[in-house]
């Protein structure tokens, strides 16, 4: 297979490559959030394979959700991410990729789920929380970085909370042994400016302590790929992004953009095609994702798009204005 | 009609709002690329309402185009845009919102088909130039200007122009008596970070003169929008967009999104998810446009869509990564 980016572009402009940046694809995990993590392992190895040969650093999996609140016969393998199910797909991942998995605070019986790192295919723990289950995600960072991982924190709309709250949430987390914190847009809500504005306030945070700062991006208002590019240019060096934008409602930051930016010859777009043609386009026929002005009313209002996702699942999903208007005199 | 915008929104966050911007729909011209400007009457006047309730400054119907060259038999009244057919949908214009049509260089019969503005019901006339043509824009600009009509001109690809050039191409526009140079990103090639570096030179250049910058994004890379409210934050005052994105290959930036963004009580988005819903729902299963991963392959490669939109209309239109491997080979 060609895997070589055409070398006669010239660099991206306005963009200086830094080695430390590293790209993440979230495409099993977050685009499991449509149908439940039932994937087919074939999907989940196209995708893996294709990360392997686009030089992607980093490939999520899924959640290690706790089987009493989320049943293992409800939801597909990528919800839990046992070791024997990570296996089936990626055997012993003798590749330069890094896997991770998906932690959320409260939803993770992360003592008993989340074996030493020895015992694991696992490279990276991402606690995911809400401002207020902070106290619990120190908890679980300690957890995984002591058992052996590299440890990021991803803390989930920011575009709610309060700016003094935030700034003591995040000097929480700049004292715990957590390697990256995730910038993340949960609601698609945010402007590039204040994308800009929350970048260089993370980059404070961990100035000096060797920590990184990442991103991740929502499509509701068509930017989560300039808000990705924007973060990047400005000192975010953790990328997340998913294959076609999958992802819950309007989808996430598209991979192909993505690398379509990373103009440096370590990262090859064309795997990224062929797996999107070859198993993107046809799931496309099955779930839905991407920019639908729903998502757009609800980023508008700076609300979770799940009233959205409910309205596009019913009879009735094209009928935006009344949906509109019900948040409108809301 | 409740056209209101909901007041309780806290102002749109990095951006003040100055009372010289001006949003111009160009759905029927932009999207009319699509369908040769068969839109029936019903339709364009459903945008004009919707412009006229949104509070839209300016409304483009189509083209000046030469009917030597089109034929009026072979496309929709927009590409011509006739007085006759204009009155049919508009009448007098009773209004506040201005009228526009867009006349090529060296595709329009401009003495004989711009008539005195004392005889139109058009408002401005958009000049679109590619910057070998300047030297017919500007007598086309001289000729618009002495009939009485606001007068605009949009220098076309500029991804492609050295920019020595493109610095003298400018020069001479800035001494005609043009009212506003918009910077159009023909391509959709262009990242945010030329977006602002091209739109402060635009600014530059017109500095003293009392024109205004206009921006016209297409969505290939999916930053349609961004990089119009990046242009608008730096100073443009012009902002160009279109029905749920619609126009030609990935389509312009989404006057929904735009209008979300502007939260200043002047412009209302209700009326135009409203005609969406109504219009531009049903037409989706008639036309195709928006982002696709052979509009991103063009734009990558810095490329006119033309090669994409012929692929989409083929039978192998999904068929993106030999379409990505005949430009990575070329």
């Amino acid at each position: 297979m060609n895997t070589s980016s055409p070398t006669d572009l010239p660099p991206t402009p306005g963009f200086e490559y830094r080695p430390e940046i590293k790209v993440l694809d979230c495409t099993i995990r977050d685009g499991g959030l449509i149908n439940d993590h039932l994937f087919e392992d074939s999907l989940t190895r196209a995708v893996y394979e294709a990360c392997v040969a686009a030089g992607i650093d980093y490939m999520e999996l899924g959640y290690k959700a706790d089987n009493k609140i989320f049943a293992r016969d409800k939801f597909g393998a990528w919800k839990h991410c046992y070791e024997e199910d990570l296996r089936r797909v990626v055997g012993e991942n003798d590749t330069d990729l890094k896997l991770s998995v998906m932690a959320d605070a409260e939803k993770t019986e992360y003592r008993r789920d989340i074996v030493p790192k020895e015992k694991s295919v696992i490279d990276i723990v991402r606690v995911a929380t809400y401002i207020y289950q902070i106290p619990t995600a120190v908890d679980m960072i300690k957890d995984a970085h002591e058992k052996g991982y590299e440890v990021s924190v991803n803390l989930m709309a920011v575009s709610t909370v309060p700016d003094a709250e935030l700034q003591e949430g995040l000097d929480l987390l700049a004292k715990t042994p957590v390697d990256i914190i995730v910038l993340v847009d949960s609601f698609g809500a945010l402007l590039p400016q204040q994308i800009r504005d929350y970048t260089r306030r993370y980059l404070e945070v961990v100035k000096g302590t060797g920590k990184q700062v990442g991103i991740h991006c929502h499509n509701n208002l068509q930017l989560a790929f300039a808000n990705t590019i924007e973060a990047a240019t400005i000192g975010a060096n953790r990328l997340d992004a998913t294959m076609n934008g999958i992802g819950r409602g309007a989808g996430n930051c598209s991979m192909e953009l993505l690398l379509s930016f990373m103009r440096n010859g370590k990262y090859h777009i064309r795997p990224i095609l062929q797996c999107i043609q070859d198993h993107f386009v046809p799931l496309r026929e099955k779930l839905e994702w991407g920019c639908m002005i729903p998502y757009l009313i609800t980023a508008h209002f700076n609300q979770h798009p799940r009233s959205a996702i409910i309205l596009r699942a019913g009879q009735d999903k094209d009928n935006f204005v009344e949906f509109y208007d019900q948040w409108a005199k809301s």
